[in-house]
C-alpha cells in the first residue's frame, strides 16, 4: 500500500492482504472510471479557465486525460495497492506527467467531492438507459395489445377464474404500471444529476472555483449547493435502488404469470426457445428459465436497498468510510435493469399466445355469473346484496339452471326469479362471454372498445415519454461534446 | 362468521378464532374507516345522479352516511366477525335501512376497488401531513441557522476533526436533505392521488358509472384507468414507504449527531428536559431516549418497506388476499413520520446549543491543515500533492513548526519551506480558524457571507413549498365540501 | 409524565403527547406485564431470602404481587403517563404499600435488565408454544402421507411436469423441512433462556444478589453472566425473528401450491369452506384466502427481523434507548406464528385431495422420459449424455414413438435404437407411469416402499421431538411452581 | 449457447448476450468449482464400487478428475457459453475422454442434487473458517482482558457516562456475544452438512445408489433423506445468512465504540495505522476507516438475507431457476466474514488503549451516584426510590454535598440525611470510583474479582469451543483423504 500516492507520508505500517481487501473499492470502481476522467476533464477545463492551473500545467495533464478518455482507462490504474480508482488515477497521471502537474489535479477537491460526483454522473447514465428500455417495454406491450384486443381470457383473483377480460386489458394493465415505473425513474432522475463539485472534503475550497460552470460541462441541472449535504448525502443512490426494487416488483408479478400461463396446466403461452432451457436429466424439460430467474431479481435489486439504507442509517456528518461500501450495492442494483426490462420486452414480443386456450378458459368457473347477479338487479330491480346471495347459493348448490335459482331467490329473496318473468334463455343469455365483455365499456373496462380507446391514449403517452428522453440524452450530449471541444483545445494549447 | 352479508350463502362452516384472526383486517382498517364513508357517500352521489340507485334508495343510505360521517363510524362496524371495515360498514347500513336499500350501495363495486381507493385517500391526507411537517422541520432548522451564522465548529469526517465550518453551514445540509425529502414524498403525493373507483372486482361493471366524476368528488387527479391495474396496483403504498424509509435515514442521522453532541464528551448541545429521560436506577442520568428512539425508527420504516415489497412480490394479476396483509405495514409505516418530524423539529428548536464548547474545538485535531497546504499550492506555487504530503509528515511528526515542516519539505519538495521565505508568523495566520473558514466562500461553503446567502435562497425555496401544500390541501378541501353539498342535498330530497 | 415515579425528581418540563406517544412502549408491554410480576416476585423472594428485604416489606409487597398474578394486572399500571409497564407497575405498587415497601421492590434492579428478563421469559414461552405448533403441522403431514403411499401425482421443477412421484412422498418433503424449522427453534431456545438479573443498569449491583436462584425460579438455564452484555444484547430476538421468517418461508411455499392446487387449472385439492373466501361481488368464488394470507406472512416476518437488525447495528454499549423500539416488531414477529403454523395444519388435515385429477396428470408433460433415458443406459449400455440427448431430440420433433427415437439415435449415436434390439413395446414399459415410480426405491425416493420406510423413520423423529417439548415444558413449570411456593409462603408470614 | 452440451438437442434458437448474461451463473460459480470436482469424484467412486459405471471408464474419467483436483479447474469449464460450472465441466471431460465415458459421470444424477450438494460442501468450509475466525477473535479479546482487569473506565448508557466498570469488564461483554455467534454458526453447520446426491431432479433415480457412502466420502454427516425436499430446500442458506448478519451486528457495535473512542473528544484508544487511512485533501487525518467499513459490513450482509429469503418465498415445489439467483448472495454473504473477524481481532490485538484519559472519565458525569444511593439504602435503610429521588434532585440542583442533599431529602424523606449520621466524608466515600467498583463483585460484575473470575471461565469454554473446531476439520479431512484414496486407486486401476 505505500505506492499509494495519497497515504504514502501520513501513515506508517505494511497493510495485510485482509485489510487491503476491506478498504479497497477497486473492483466496484470499474462502473466509475470513465466518469472519473470526465469529471477530471471538467475540473481541470474549469481550474484553467479561472486560472488556477496554469496553460503548461493544463495542457500535460489535459494529453493524458484526453488519452485515458479515448482508450480507455490504463490498466495501472486498477492497481490493487490503490485503495480506489481515482488515487489509482493519479497515481497513473502523476507517473506519466511528474508530480508538478500530476499534483495539481486535485486542487481544491478532494475525494469525497470527486467520488461523489462520480457516482451521479455514472447513475444518471445508467437512469436514463433504464428510461429507455422501460419504453422499449411498453412498446412491446402495446403492440401485442393491439393484436389482441379481441382475444378472450378468463381474469383471475386469487389465481381463480373471476371475470371474463381480453390479453390487450391484461397487458394495458402492465403497461400503466410500468409508464408508473417510469415516472418514478423520471423523478429520481431529475434529483440525481447535480454535481457535488466544488464542495471538497465537506467545507469547499478556498480556491475560486467555478462551481456553476463544472455542473454545465458534466450535463447537470445544477450543482449540490450546501458543502457538507454534497459529500455526505446518498438519497439519490437509495431512491434509484428503491425506484429499481418496485419496478422488478411488477416485472416479477409478469413473469409469474408467464411461468403460470406456460405450465402444462395453463398452456396460455408458448414461449420462445431462447427464453427457455432443459434439464440435464429430463429430455422433455422446457422450462421458463428467463421468467424465473426475471421473477427472483426483485428479491436481488431489494437486498440492495436494504443494505443502502442500513448502511446509511445514523452516520453521522459527513463523509464516512461506511458509504464506500454502499457503492457496490448501488452498482449491483442498478447495473442490470435494462437488460432485465430488455429480456421481458423480448419474450413478450416472441411469445405465441394459445388463443384458443384462452377462449376456452374464459366462460370456465363462473366467470360470468357477476354479470348474472347484474342482470337480477338492473333488470329485476332486485337489491344488490340480495342478488349475490341468490346466484352464490346456486354455485355452492351446484348449478345455475332456473330451478336452482328459484330455490335460493325464495330463500334470499321470498319469491322465485321464474315469478319474475325470468327465463332459462334470460339465464344464458346473462351468463355468456360476450356479454359479460362486451357490457364492461367503461372507460378502463375491458370491452373491446374501451380497451381500443385506452390504447390509443397510451401510445400518445408513450410517445410523449420517448420524446422527453431522446431530449434529455441529447441536451445531455450537448454538453459532454462542449466539455471535450474545451479539453481538446487545451490539449493543443 | 356467518353474520358476515358478504359471505353467508356461498360458504359453508364456522370459523374458528385462528381462522378469524388471520383473516380480519379489521384493526388495520380502522386507518380506513372514515375514508371509507367518504368512498360510499361519492360513490352513492354518483349512483344517483346517474340514475342508477333512485333518489328514495339514496335519499335513506345518504343519511345514514351522513350520520357516521358526523358522529363517527358507529362501533358496531367494527364486530370481529366482519372481514373488513367494508362489511361492517355494509352490514350496519343494511341493518339500518333494510337489505333493499343496503344492499345497493354496492351496485358496480367490489371491495377491491373500494379498498384501494379508501387506501390511496387515506394515504395522500397522511403525505399532506407529512409534507406539511417537512416544512416545519426545515423552518426550524433555517430560524436556528439564521442565529448561528458565526458559530464556528469543527466539520467532521470519519467522526475526526475535519475542517472547521460553522453551525449554521452544518443545519443547512440538513436542510437540503429534508428538502429533497420534501419533494420525494411531493412527487409519491402525485402519483397516489388517483381513484381507482369503477374498477370493480378487476373487469369494471356493466353499469354506466361516472369515474371521472366520483373522482372529482374525492379531490383526486383522476382515475386510474385499467380496471385490472386500479385493483392489482400497490407500488403506490411500496413508494411512500421507500421515501419515508429515506426521510427516516436522514432523520436517524442528525439524532446520531444530537445523541454525541450532548455526551458528556463533546457538550455542543443540551436537550430541552422535555426530550430526555432519566434511569430507574441511575440518579444522575439524563438521557436523549427521544433522539434515540427517532434514531431506531428508520429501522421500523424500512422493515414496512421490506414487507410490503415481499408481499407483492410475484403476485399475478389481479386481486389476491396477500394484499390485505400489506395495509397493516402501510398504515405502520406512514402514521407516525408526522410526529416524528415534529419532535425533530422541536428537539432543535429548544435546543441550546454550546457555542462556547464549539469554538474551543473548531481548531483541534488539525482542523486547519489544509488550508495550510492550500497555501503553499496557491502563494508558493508547490504541487498540491506535494504539500499535502510536506504538511501530512509534519502532522506525524507531531508538530506544525517551521523546523517540522522543513525537514518535510525537504523530504518530498527538495528543499524547506524557509528557503521559499516561509516564516512562523505565515504559518500561524494559515492555521487560523478565522481564516479557514472565511476563504471557504464559495457558493455553499461554511464562510459567513456564504451561509447568509444559501440562508436566503432557502428561505425563498421553503416559501414556495410551503404555498404549494397550502394549495393543494385547499383544492381537496374544496372537492370534499363540493361532496358533503350533494350528498346532504340527497339526504334532505 | 410527572406522575411517572422514576421520573419525577430528575427532571423538568410536561411532555406534549407527541412525545408520549414516541417514548411509551406500553401498547407493546401488553406482552410483557405478565412476565413482569413473575420476575418481580422471583425477585422478591431472593431479595428475602438474602435478607436485603426484610419478611415485613416482603410479605406487603409480595401479596399484591401474588394478588396481580392471580388476577391479572390492574388497568392501572398501564396508564399512558407511565413510560413503561416496569414503571406501572411499580406506580400501583408503591401506591397500593406505601413508599416504603413499594420503593424497595427496584433494590439490586434497573428497568434494563428487568425487561431482558421480561423480554426473554415471554420469547421462551412463546418459542415453546411455537414448537408444539410445528409438531402438530408435522403430524397432520405424517397422518396425511399415510393415506396416500399409494396417490401418484406428478412431480414439478419449474412448474413444469417433471417425474411421477407419490403425494405422500411430496408431503414428506415439508415434514423434512418443518423438521429442521423445529431443529432451528429448539436450538434457538436454548439461547433464549437465561436470566439477565442481576446486572441491573448495566455494571451489576453491590448487593449481595443470588443470581443462580432466581435464574432457577424463572425456570431458565441459567444467568447471562456478564453484567454489560446481559443489558446491551438482544442477538436472542434477531434469532428468534430469522428462524420465523425462515419457517414461515416454507410455509409460503406449500401454501403457493395449495393456491395453484385449487385453481381450476389444476384441482389437485378441495380446501374445506373455513379456509376460504367469498367475493364481495362475485358470487361463484371461493378464494383460498387463508393460504394466500400464510404466504404474504412471510413478507411480515422478515420485516421484523430487518427492523431489528437494523436498529441493533451499529448500538455501543450498554443499554440504548432505541433498543425498546425493537421490541414491538418482536412481538409482531413471533406472537402469530403458532396460530400460523396450526391453521396450515387445519388445512392440510381437512383438505380433500382429488387423487384421480392427480393420477390423470402424473403422466403427462413427458415425465417417464427420463426412465427411458436410463433405461437406454442400463440395458443398453448408450451414454447418459448421448440417451438424454436422443430423447430430447425426439420429444423436441413431437413423438416417442421409435421411428422418431430411431431418427434421433442415428444423429447422436450413429445407430438406431431398434438395431440395438429395441422395440415399442420395451418403450412404452419404460414410459409408464408405475415403472418409472416403483424404480425410483433410493431411500428417500417417491417408490411406495420407500416411502413407507421413511415415514416409519420420520414418526419416531417426531414423538422423540414432541417428548422432548412435553420435557422441557414441565420442568419450567416445576420452577414457576416452585417459585409461587415461595411467594405464597412469604405472603402469609 | 449451442456448444452447451446439456442443452443442444432438446431447444433450438441462438441466445442473446442479455439471455446469457441473466441464465449464467457462471461467475458464482467459481465458489464451487473445486467443491464439483470432488463430488464428481465422490459419485464416481460410489457408481463404480456399485458396478454402475464399469473399471476402464471409471479410470478414463478419474484421471481427468484427479489432474483437475490437483492442477485446478481449467479454464475452459468457465465459457461463459455454458450455463454454469457443472455444464462447463462436464463439457471439458467429454471433450477429453469422448462422449462414451464422459456421458457416463451424470448418471444417476442430475444438476439439481449436484449443485446443492456442492453449495452445502462450500458453505460447510466457510462455516468452519469463520467458526476458527471467531475463536481467535475471542482469543484477542481474553487476551487484551487479561492486561486490563484493574483499567478502570466508565461505562455508559444512551452514550451518557453510567456507572464505573473496566475495559475487561467491557471486552468480556463481546466475548460473550460472540460466543453465542460462535454457537449459533456452529448449530447451523450440524444442519448444512448433509448431502443431497442421490436426490437426481427432484425423484431419486433408477440406479442402485449408495447414498450413505457418498455422504460419507464427503465428509457430510448423513445424507438429506428426501429428494424432493433434498433439491428443494435452501434453509441452510438462509440460516448461514441470518447467522453471520447477527455475526455482523454484533460485530458493528464494538467497532462503532472503537470509531467513538478513537476520537478527538474521547481518545480511549489509538488504532494502529495499518487500520486507518488519511485524507486526499486534509493532511492531519488518520480515520478508523477499517472500523468503518466493518461497521458498515452489516448493512451488506442483512441484504443477502433479505434477497434469499425473499428469492425463496413462495416457490412451489421442487428446484426452480429462481433458486440459482440465490447463490451470488450466499457467497457475497458468507465469503468475507472470516476475514472481517480477523480484522477486528487484529485491530483490538494492535490497539493501544489510553488507561489514564479512561480513569479520568472513570469518574465523571456523576457515574457513582447510584452508589451513593445503594449506600443511603443499605445503611441508612430509606426505601430505594426514595433515595433514588433524593440524589436525582440534588444533581438537578447541581451539586452533592451535603446542603444540597439534605435539601432534597427534606423534601421526598421528611429529614435530613445529616440527622440520620451522614457527613461528608460519608458521601464522598460512597462517591469514589473504587468504592463503587469494587463493591459490584456478583458473579458477571465489573469488580476485578469478580472479572478474574469471568475471565477463567471463558477462557476455559473458549479452549473446548477451539477442541470441538480442530476435532471437527480433522474428522472431514480423514473423509476427503479416503476418497482421494479410493480416486487414486480408480485412476491406477
Amino acid at each position: 500500500m505505500t505506492r499509494d500516492v495519497v497515504r504514502k507520508a501520513r501513515l506508517s505500517g505494511e497493510r495485510t492482504e485482509d485489510i487491503e481487501s476491506l478498504l479497497s473499492s477497486m473492483e466496484a470502481d470499474r462502473n466509475i472510471a470513465s466518469s472519473d476522467v470526465l469529471v477530471d476533464m471538467a475540473h481541470l477545463v474549469m481550474l484553467t479557465r479561472q486560472r488556477i492551473v496554469n496553460e503548461t500545467h493544463a495542457k500535460t495533464l489535459m494529453r493524458e486525460l484526453l488519452e485515458m478518455y479515448e482508450s480507455g482507462v490504463p490498466i495501472d490504474a486498477y492497481d490493487p495497492s490503490c485503495e480506489d480508482i481515482h488515487a489509482g488515477i493519479e497515481t497513473v497521471l502523476t507517473k506519466k506527467t511528474g508530480g508538478d502537474a500530476g499534483g495539481r489535479l486535485h486542487i481544491g477537491r478532494s475525494r469525497n467531492d470527486e467520488v461523489a460526483t462520480c457516482l451521479r454522473i455514472r447513475t444518471r447514465d445508467t437512469i436514463l438507459d433504464q428510461l429507455e428500455a422501460v419504453n422499449r417495454l411498453r412498446t412491446a406491450l402495446l403492440e401485442v395489445a393491439d393484436d389482441h384486443v379481441r382475444t378472450v381470457m378468463p381474469g383471475f383473483t386469487h389465481l381463480q377464474h373471476a371475470q371474463p377480460v381480453t390479453l390487450a386489458h391484461h397487458l394495458l394493465a402492465y403497461e400503466q404500471m410500468f409508464a408508473r415505473d417510469f415516472d418514478r425513474l423520471f423523478d429520481a432522475l431529475r434529483r440525481v444529476n447535480y454535481s457535488p463539485l466544488g464542495a471538497a472534503a465537506l467545507a469547499s475550497t478556498g480556491y475560486p472555483l467555478d462551481r456553476e460552470y463544472t455542473a454545465k460541462l458534466l450535463g447537470c441541472n445544477g450543482y449540490l449547493e450546501n458543502s457538507m449535504d454534497a459529500v455526505a448525502s446518498r438519497d439519490f443512490a437509495e431512491e434509484i435502488l428503491a425506484c429499481d426494487t418496485i419496478l422488478l416488483v411488477n416485472i416479477s408479478r409478469f413473469c409469474e404469470e408467464l411461468i403460470l400461463w406456460s405450465s402444462s396446466f395453463v398452456q396460455f403461452v408458448i414461449l420462445d426457445d431462447r427464453y427457455c432451457s432443459t434439464s440435464s436429466i429430463m429430455p422433455q424439460k422446457k422450462n421458463p428459465d428467463v421468467a424465473e430467474i426475471l421473477r427472483s431479481r426483485a428479491g436481488t435489486i431489494l437486498g440492495t436497498f436494504v443494505s443502502a439504507a442500513t448502511i446509511m442509517k445514523g452516520l453521522p456528518m459527513a463523509y464516512n468510510r461506511d458509504m464506500q461500501d454502499l457503492n457496490p450495492h448501488l452498482w449491483r442494483g442498478i447495473s442490470d435493469i435494462r437488460r432485465d426490462v430488455d429480456l421481458l420486452a423480448g419474450m413478450i414480443a416472441s411469445a405465441r399466445f394459445n388463443t384458443s386456450r384462452m377462449a376456452e378458459e374464459a366462460g370456465k368457473g363462473g366467470t360470468t355469473t357477476t354479470e348474472l347477479a347484474d342482470t337480477l338487479v338492473r333488470e329485476y330491480n332486485i337489491p344488490f346484496r340480495t342478488a349475490h346471495h341468490i346466484v352464490g347459493r346456486a354455485v355452492r348448490d351446484g348449478s345455475l339452471d332456473l330451478v336452482t335459482l328459484d330455490k335460493a331467490a325464495e330463500e334470499f329473496h321470498g319469491k322465485t326469479l321464474s315469478s319474475l318473468g325470468i327465463t332459462e334463455e334470460k339465464i344464458e343469455s346473462a351468463l355468456s362471454v360476450t356479454t359479460s365483455l362486451s357490457v364492461r365499456s367503461l372507460p378502463g373496462g375491458p370491452a373491446p372498445d374501451a380497451v381500443k380507446k385506452s390504447l390509443a391514449g397510451r401510445k400518445k403517452e408513450l410517445e410523449k415519454d420517448i420524446e422527453m428522453i431522446t431530449d434529455k440524452k441529447s441536451r445531455i450530449n450537448e454538453s459532454i461534446n462542449e466539455l471535450l471541444t474545451h479539453a481538446r483545445r487545451i490539449a493543443q494549447l
